[in-house]
């Protein structure tokens, strides 16, 4: 990894304005690097399915044409982006990870992807997930390879891998992902960056293979913090404050029952950044939920819909027939679906609503909930990797602190708290709905002082 | 029906809160007068199920108090109305018209009951519905009488139907009905009175039994348009615009696919109805839509997704274990539901919302659809209520013009085009979604046109 061409967003997305602008850089010789880092990199780190040469030194071009014009698009423009291959995007392959045929499911491109071509992103290509980003890992299609490790092929998580590892190696300025139940912040956080999972609805959903639309969310995987206001404010109009005081901060931190199974090595860096928290005045408050009960509704919430929205999304005829084509990890989720009750599926979506109204009002008197994102640090894939049980059951395990959020119908944000050379420890902060800027304001103030 | 106390608010809720504020009548009065016409006309028409006297009497005084203090809650302040039992009214019973235990589905007062009770309205009591609010027509439960013929019981249709026959004679100011596909406007219509079923989501729905939560609306229903012009100003803080033009208006006419079995004498009337509206210079377009394809998925939706909402809600533990205490015609219905797919319910539900997006596209050349109501007159009872399989033929037969309305998302009205001594035969017009007010606009003028 020496010689290797400069990434040249290594400082942030305001200081790569600032360099754009001034004429410093153009956007087709900072395109022109990406594609080499990728040339370089993306046969080891397999991030990206399809690189799109031609397109994206177009697009550049235009930038620089429209700058040398005097037409500003705002702070995202030239910036090189990798979107997650669940996105339909003009020109390029739209696969959601099958080997399938799908493109009557995925539509053409929508509403997100033409935001981000009006804020003059250029899009490099697209990048993995996990077959139609149903879980975190699969046993047929391709793992890419988490660079928190060049030696041993580590899980960077799903469904959302593909952009966190190339955001994790440099390999785009920021990328986009989804996230049904944690496909963003999961990778995001075992792969040491940032990801977001907004409140439902804030992006439109069109052009995105839909898992279960009434958890699916657009998410951006980020380098930092600043780097992730930056791209939420240009892509919503939103403004994010930037002063903001962790002193005061009322923080929910879920009861032990909610945090089974977490390793030793997230527990040390966890209960660190909660004493530098509350050395830093922050307010630690110890809820009481999600209550056992709840977990369980969660988890039947999740192993009941989410395969029957997909099932329904696939049809009975494509998936018999495709069957054998279909990664196994999907397969086995998917039969658990085949014999639901419209009624059950009723009754689970009905709890759900009323999840989320409860969690509206638990919220009124906190700012946040902080725990960490992932139980576990990356595992090398010969680990979970074995046979359909044990990928099931690392899938289970690793997304198992991040779906609440989407049952709740929360927003929620990872921060790193542990980058390389140690292995990569994510902190989550979740909010109430459509508290997306206060979020990053209160992640801002939050990253600076768990990274002290 | 001779020597009957008069009915105070036949000539209109205007003219009544002008008397009412000009100290020529009391709230009390108002409302002893109704619990009178009630107590004398109820036991044949059978409208309510349960009549409030001393609640009602004490809401009564309670606004003689407010407006000899100068409060004034404004032009429903001493209306006295009638409740669908499908709503929670505190220190009423609800019982969703049947004989099993609801409470639990149905809640506490909720927040439309509220508005009423703030608005200054007297509660009288609570009316009649078809069980669950599931259709017209029931078995074992009583049919009110519809006072369009003294003579011979005939069927007012439903689920709605108390409310309905309360206002068709005389017995409140207006009444509060659901409507799911029909329930509302098809009573109305077969009673010879207005009935509006607003959007989804304009009136809150907790307090209510939910038949389908994703279609169901609150309705009310009146004596007249610019009665309901007003209740529904109140109700919602929006203004209707008294001025308007039938000169110009685009009305969409169904095509003959969608309005087969229809009765000459109803297809006179509204026939009639078409050719005074042409006269008085509205462009009438025929529609291609909705096509033979829609009709039959929007039967599938309502045969699908409605039983399996119901069958949620009440479980199929409780279902079970009160078989033989529910009407057979909800019976017949809800076993439909038993065995139906978790996928196919949510093919069901995107099917709606395709639809629903495909209206909104569709209405943006017109101003609103027009056709007939109710395929059919009055029906004697005995000729509606035979068995099973005759009254479930009358209730898909009899809601059949209503229910497209509800899957499309779009709002509608019935206005009565022949009241008795004729037989009622109501017209319906639709419009796209939260277009209540140039609705209630448009209906105020066709209504002056059409009974010309």
């Amino acid at each position: 990894m020496t010689n290797l061409p400069i990434d040249p967003l290594q400082s942030g997305l305001v200081d790569f304005g600032k360099r754009l602008r001034s004429g410093h850089i153009s956007a087709r010789a900072v395109t022109k690097a990406y594609l080499a880092r990728i040339e370089n990199l993306n046969p080891k780190l397999d991030a990206f399915s399809h690189v799109e040469v031609d397109q994206s030194l177009k697009a550049a071009e235009a930038v620089d044409l429209m700058l040398s014009l005097g037409i500003d698009l705002g702070p995202l423009m030239g910036v090189p982006v990798a979107v997650k291959d669940l996105f339909a995007v003009a020109g390029m392959p739209a696969k959601a990870g099958s080997n399938i045929e799908l493109a009557d499911c995925i539509g053409s491109e929508g509403g997100f992807v033409h935001r981000l071509r009006n804020a003059g992103c250029v899009i490099l290509g697209k990048t993995r997930t996990v077959e139609f980003a149903a879980g975190a890992q699969n046993l047929i299609h391709p793992t890419p390879w988490n660079p928190c490790d060049m030696e041993t092929h580590r899980t960077p998580g799903g469904s959302s891998h593909g952009s966190a590892v190339a955001v994790a190696s440099g390999l785009c300025g920021f990328a986009i992902g989804s996230d049904t139940g944690g496909s963003v912040r999961q990778p995001a956080a075992l792969c040491g960056v940032v990801g977001l999972k907004p409140s439902q609805g804030i992006w439109p959903m069109d052009g995105v293979f839909p898992l279960c639309p009434f958890l699916d969310t657009v998410g951006l995987v980020t380098s930092s913090v600043s780097d992730m206001a930056v791209a939420y404010t240009a892509l919503t109009g939103c403004t994010v404050k930037e002063s903001y005081e962790v002193a005061g901060l009322r923080l929910g931190i879920p009861g032990p029952d909610c945090m089974e199974s977490m390793d030793a090595d997230v527990a040390e860096r966890y209960e660190l950044s909660l004493k530098l928290l509350e050395a830093a005045g922050a307010r630690l408050v110890s809820l009481s939920w999600p209550t056992k009960t709840e977990q369980q509704e969660i988890k039947a919430i999740y192993s009941g819909m989410v395969p029957s929205d997909l099932l329904a999304t696939l049809g009975r005829e494509r998936f018999q027939d495709n069957y054998h084509q279909i990664d196994p990890v999907a397969i086995k989720r998917l039969e658990g679906a085949c014999d639901l009750r419209a009624t059950e599926y009723i009754r689970l979506k009905r709890l759900q609503e009323r999840l989320s109204s409860l969690a509206d009002d638990r919220m009124q008197d906190l700012d946040g909930i902080i725990g960490p994102t992932v139980p576990h640090t990356p595992l090398p894939v010969s680990e979970v990797c074995v046979n359909v049980s044990n990928a099931s059951a690392f899938v289970a395990r690793s997304l198992s602190y991040t779906r609440a959020a989407n049952i709740y119908g929360m927003c929620a944000i990872t921060i790193p708290i542990s980058t390389p050379p140690g292995m990569p420890v994510g902190l989550q902060i979740a909010c109430s709905k459509n508290n997306e800027a206060k979020m990053l304001s209160m992640a801002n103030v939050i990253s600076h002082v768990v990274s002290a």
